[in-house]
């Protein structure tokens, strides 16, 4: 087990004293990077990149030459699970993610396999490894998965969605055959966040992208309540090491109450949700990561300085905030505005840690 | 001055007695009703029907004669401002509105006219009269517009967009830039629905599809702000009768408060917002409309009936609810289900009115 040398990020999820703010970014390892589109042009394909664990670990590490970030975190897709699944996950230019079976009826959800990640997401796990060991414990590594509601969608939907008609008709519709694809989702992501943890990861974070699709009822019954269920069964300690854990639903800023009790160390926020008031109504309970719109960064340096303090300014003294973005960054983004971000929580935070 | 024969939904906003909960639905004109769909045909496009105050008038009154709505809504686009500008809006097929001249720099901003709504907007202002003459008084008729900030992500990015980077870009880089952009707007929008008040829409609602995108701070400044300023420029009163307004953001949920100060006598909800929460943040200030999702029309009759009661249960007892969807109705959604929405206002909500 290496020490950390820079464990910041680790103590602010939670809550004790760091001398000042950490930050990393959402997709980090990314399209902005002139160097990760030279990887992914050589992969041939994002598939062939994210199940490669040597050029998942390069492009993994690639940000953290370039900024001084406080974490790194696992390149891969959110729709792993669904591909082991045997749902067939592929890209198409423009349209995002696909899946070439998606999910159509009872008969489909009770065959469902719940993958083994030893096995059927042995890539995911080489690369926690390769990536764990090729830091040499600069940082703590995060590692991943979609939510299982978030999961669901795309797997109803074959693909992205405007409205979720399909998801949505089969919750109201059914919604005993959603609860059974939803447990069967809660289950494998456990297993693989578990899996990811015993590979290397000191940390993990859920991604609950189209959780804020649904009304807060509906949030509370068939997305959060199957975060709750991965949050019980994941590990909370590996050799000796505690594992924190964080929740983000993109949308969700109106349910952080409930979300806070969802048992996670930290809850993500997206940039519509105001951090100052959320610690609020919710700090006492969790630490809070977030939550700089993500176009603040075509804004000129100086006004992306502006933007950091004033998040810092909301958030207050002390400790409990990871500084990021409120979602991925945007793959045409200057990589010197990152750095103006990063260099702006680097100065301007001490102060709201003496 | 033809008096109303229904006037709950007025009486709603003004959130005196009424016998039962008043409904009406976004878009209720629109295709999913065969009806529209041969009227939209015959037209040969979208905005030939928007234009053309005879067939807008048709299509305006068609739902109305299959459900029992207790307002009609002006059959019209969100964009014909930016239009009578001169930007050059027009439609394609899957990717929605676009305009031939999207503003691009600071001279586009100061060459825009604000369009004469009794000249540039004529064919709207007609319509309005031939509804309201058509309509006898059965119940009131709704002019609406699209918000400043609204019709400037529009105006700017040139059409739809999934990150606003181009609107955004101009905000956090030549804030002043975006705010001459937004009082030109204000000041049309103003004009335009005092226009409709004046050829005879009864209430007035203002749609903020996309303020939802913004982060709290820059709600208020870029948005809400011009919603404020729109509403202090508008008639309240017309012929003697009061003019209720209703203002709409989509994604608004967590800024009701500040929303409820802006001065509309009622607020849109969009269905990821609980309706009993939100009427003890901000009900006794405003009455509340909304706010079923709209994707629930997809469920089966005896299931909306149910998720119908749960929102009349949810804002309880009192004046003060306008029964709506969340957003607009999808456009294959079966017209029964509409019925059975509307059936189960009629029949489920008196008891919230004894």
């Amino acid at each position: 087990m290496t020490s950390l040398k820079n464990d910041i990020f680790i103590k602010a999820l939670f809550k004790q004293p760091v001398p000042r703010t950490p930050v990393w970014m959402m997709r980090q390892a990314g399209r902005y990077l002139p160097e990760y589109r030279k990887i992914r042009e050589q992969a041939g394909s994002f598939l062939a990149l994210c199940t490669n664990p040597e050029l998942a670990c390069e492009v993994t590490l690639q940000p953290l030459r370039r900024f001084s970030f406080d974490a790194a975190i696992l390149f891969s897709d959110i729709l792993t699970i669904p591909d082991a699944m045997g749902l067939g996950l592929y890209f198409t230019e423009g349209e995002g993610p696909k899946f070439k079976n998606p999910i159509k009826n009872a008969a489909d959800i009770a065959a469902l396999p719940i993958p083994d990640p030893y096995v059927d997401l042995r890539y995911v796990t080489d690369a926690v490894s390769l990536i764990r060991k090729n830091l040499q414990g600069a940082v703590p590594l995060i590692g991943f998965s979609g939510s299982p509601w978030t999961l669901a969608t795309y797997m109803v939907e074959g693909g992205s969605s405007k409205s979720f008609q399909k998801i949505k008709s089969l919750m109201y519709n059914e919604p005993r055959l959603m609860h059974q694809l939803l447990d069967k989702l809660a289950q494998s992501v456990a297993s693989y966040l578990n899996a990811q943890i015993e590979a290397g990861a000191q940390a993990v974070m859920l991604f609950d992208t189209w959780g804020g699709m649904l009304s807060g009822e509906d949030y509370a019954m068939f997305s959060l309540a199957y975060a709750k269920q991965v949050r019980q069964l994941l590990k909370t300690e590996h050799n000796g090491q505690k594992i924190p854990t964080i929740l983000f639903t993109k949308g969700g800023g109106l349910w952080l109450e409930t979300m806070a009790d969802a048992g996670y160390d930290a809850l993500g926020l997206d940039w519509q949700t105001n951090i100052g008031a959320a610690r609020a109504r919710v700090g006492e309970k969790v630490a809070l990561q977030g939550n700089l719109d993500p176009v603040s960064l075509y804004a000129q340096p100086a006004i992306i300085k502006e933007k950091v303090q004033a998040i810092l300014h909301s958030y207050g003294q002390g400790s409990g905030h990871i500084f990021n973005l409120g979602h991925g960054i945007l793959p045409d983004v200057n990589p010197d505005h990152v750095k103006a971000m990063v260099d702006a929580v680097h100065e301007l935070s001490p102060v709201y840690h003496s």
